[in-house]
């Protein structure tokens, strides 16, 4: 059992994640990478607007303070 | 008694909370992990906007600040 | 006489508060912990909307930084 | 002649201060304790929304973070 | 030539600044003090919304984290 | 692989990325330097609004916390 | 090459900056000092809102949380 929430991003590393933002921004990708700040690092993301695609990145870093929740 | 208001995170490991967030959103589901920041991990969480289910998760991390109340 | 602000929560503890947040909402309860970002720890707390009673919780934790005004 | 902005609060200890908060809200009131984060106390404290008196309070603690300005 | 953007307002204790703020707010008044923070005192203080005066304060402090520019 | 968000960074010195800001603000430049706080200078840079080419910079530093996405 | 985007401010001292703020609004004029917090201190400002002069200014103090852009 994950003791801290941070936990469960370690886990998640390598594997595909849903982050949801403030506004009905969502991501998905593979999780590279994270820091203290929830600043998160995805690969093969997908950015949707209100569900819907809107782009792909290769890359793509998303500063912390935006994000709402998590789900690996 | 509780003496800080995170006792009452801690004695709800393991149980149902109603996470009631900034905005007409809220989230119930099992506590796993809480941290200082008020970052939340739940599993089986049910996002509800509005008072009408939206979204199951398996695992949800919640950042700590977009919250409203917790209540156990 | 109170010499800190945070005195006067000191003082109401195991007795009831009103708590007035950003936006149109205030909750009341028993004061039962605090801490110093101001996270209050209610219990048999109500949570009114344009001063009418939308919910009681039999434990509320309060995010600090939501917090427009406490009165004992 | 003060020297520092929270000089003009301590000097007002036991007085009625003025203090105008973010949107049309203001709080009159004997002023019995601050702190470094500009939480405010008062005693016998009026809340003001447009001008109109809207609630009396014994006492009143004020979140800093609010606050637009104070006047002694 | 000032070398930190706190020298003007060192320069210019016992003169009248204009602190413009977010919003269609400013206040012109001499200034009395000012901290790190940018919480800044005004003596002779007048309040100016849109352009026109609205009110005048014998002593004001002004939080700095609503400041936009303060101008000598 | 990266361990760390910033990695990608690090690794983007020299080359284009797309700095995408909250709002419908976004930016496109050879990226030159940045710090911890997500403080970017780019170089050629080109401001976009809405997808529309707004402004040209020769240089162009953001300031990080308007900052939602960065993609290299 | 600049290493730290606060190098571009460096460099820029007794030149033309146009510092771009959240909202429409812009200012240009000769950067004399700035801080870590961003905070920009100008001569012979001019505050521009959508693109039309407004304010001349002699001396303006600006506070960097409102920091969009600057560039040199």
């Amino acid at each position: 059992m994950a003791n801290r929430p941070f936990d469960v991003l370690n886990e998640a590393i390598g594997k595909e994640v849903l982050v949801i933002l403030k506004g009905e921004i969502s991501v998905r990708g593979t999780l590279k990478a994270f820091d203290v700040h929830m600043n998160i690092l995805l690969e093969n993301a997908e950015e949707l607007r209100n569900g819907e695609l809107k782009t792909k990145f290769g890359k793509l870093m998303i500063r912390g303070d935006n994000i709402l929740f998590v789900s690996p």
